[in-house]
C-alpha cells in the first residue's frame, strides 16, 4: 500500500526532484562520468537536473582540481546526486 | 492469450513501472555503467527511472567505495535493476 | 505482395512489439552492450524495451555472473533479444 | 529533375523505409556497431528500425557466433542494412 | 544581406537537404564514425539522413572492405557528406 | 520554506539560464568533455546551452591551444560553466 | 541590464544562430569530435546545426587530410564553430 503525498515521510514516495528542493542551500556531493565529483552548495535547479552551485571544489580521479565560486553543472553528465547531510 | 490486469500475477503482463513501484521502501540492487552498482532502499522514482535511494552502498569494479545516508541515481546510466527480495 | 495482419504468418509483417508480446511468460536470450546478455522468463515490457524478468542469469564476457530472482532490465542498453524456442 | 511516386525505378526517390518494405520475407545483412553483423530473412520492422528476423547467423569480429531461429535486433545501433539480392 | 530562395545561387542560403535532393542518382562519399566511408549513388533519403544508396564500396581504416548493389544508410553515424561533382 | 522569484538573493532558487544571463559581458569559464576548457567573454546562449564566446583562449589537456575572436560553442559537450567574477 | 535587438553590437544578446547567419559566404573553422577540424566557406545551415560548405579543406589529428568542392556536415559532431575574420 503506497500513498503519494507532499512531504517526505516513511512510507511515501519520495520525487526525485523534491530531493533537490530539499537540498537547496545546502551542501551536496555530485558524481560526473569521467571519475569527477562536485561538492557545493545547491542554490538551483531545472528538471534537466542542470544544477547551480556556490563554493564548488572539484575532485578528479580523486585528486583536488580546482575552487570555483559559482558553477553551472550540466544535468547530462551526472551519476548521481547525494546530499551532505540529513534530507 | 495475454490478460493486461493492474496485479502482479502469473500470466498477467507486469509493467517496468510497477517493479518499481513494488520495490518502494525495500532493498534494490542497481547495476549502473562503469563497472559501478548500487544497493540501497528505494525511497522514489520517476518516468525518467531516476531513483531515490536511502542507505546506500557503492561498489565500483568489485570493491566497497562508499556509503551515502540519500541519493538521486540518474536513471540513464542504469542497466538493470533488481530487488532483492520476493517482489 | 505484402498484407498486414493481427497475426504472424509467413507472408505477413511481424511487428517487433508484437514479438515481445509472443514471448510473454516465455524464456528469452537478451544481448546487452558492454558484453553482457541475459537470459530469464519475460514477464513485462513497455515502449522503450524496458523488460521485466524473472529466473534471470546473467553472463558477462562469456562468464556466469549472477543470478536474479527478479530484474528490470533498461531497453537502450540491448542490443538484440532472441526468444529460446519456437515463437 | 526529381519525381516523387510510389515505385522505384530509376529516377524516383527510394525512401528509406520503402528499402525494408521490399526487403520483407527477403535475406538481408546487417552491420551493427562494435564489428558485429547480422544475416537473416526480414520478418518485420518499425519506425526506429527495429527488425524482426528469422534465421539469423551472427559475425562478432569476423567469427561466426550464433545462430538464431528468431531476433528482434534494435534499431539504433545499426550502420546499414543491405539486401542481399536485388531489391 | 542575406536573401533565401529555392535555387542555389552564390549569396542564396543552400538548406542541408537541398543538397540532398541535388545529389540524387548522382555519386556521393559519406564519412561515417568509426574511420568508415562509403560511395555509391544516392537514390533517397529522409530527414534524418537516413540514405538509400547503389552500388556502394566501402572502405574501413583506408582498406577496400566490401560492394553493395544496395545499401540503407542510417544517418546518425554520419560525420559528412560529399557529393562527388559539382552540385 | 523556499520562495522563487526572479533576483537572486541568498534564500532563492537560482535557475540555471539566470546564470548565463547574469554572465552576459562576463568572462566565463567552459569545461568541455575530452579534457577540453575555453575561457571567453559570454556574448549570447539559447536554451540548449550554445553559447556565443568573443576573444577566446582553448585549453587541451592544459595546453594552450588557440585564440579565437569569436566562437559558437555547441552545448551539449559541456561539462560545466564557471563564471570568472562574482556573479 | 539586458536589451535583445537583431542586430550584434556591444551590450546586445547574440543568439547562437545569428553567428552562423553572419558567416554565410565567409570562412569558418568546424572543429569536430575525434580531433578533426573542418575550414571552408559557409553555404547554409539548419537548427541543428548541419552546414553546407564549399571549398573545404580537412584536418585529422593536425594533418591535412583531403579537399573538398562541397560538404554536408552533421551539427551533432560538432565541438565549435568559429569564424574566420570580424563577424
Amino acid at each position: 500500500m503506497v500513498k503519494i503525498m507532499a512531504n517526505n515521510k516513511p512510507g511515501f514516495i519520495a520525487r526525485p526532484m523534491d530531493t533537490l528542493k530539499n537540498s537547496l542551500e545546502k551542501n551536496i556531493m555530485i558524481d560526473v562520468k569521467g571519475s569527477r565529483s562536485y561538492s557545493g552548495i545547491l542554490e538551483g535547479y531545472d528538471i534537466y537536473m542542470n544544477l547551480v552551485l556556490k563554493n564548488v571544489s572539484e575532485t578528479i580521479n580523486g585528486e583536488n582540481k580546482g575552487v570555483f565560486d559559482k558553477m553551472l553543472l550540466r544535468g547530462d553528465n551526472i551519476i548521481f546526486i547525494s546530499p551532505s547531510g540529513g534530507d
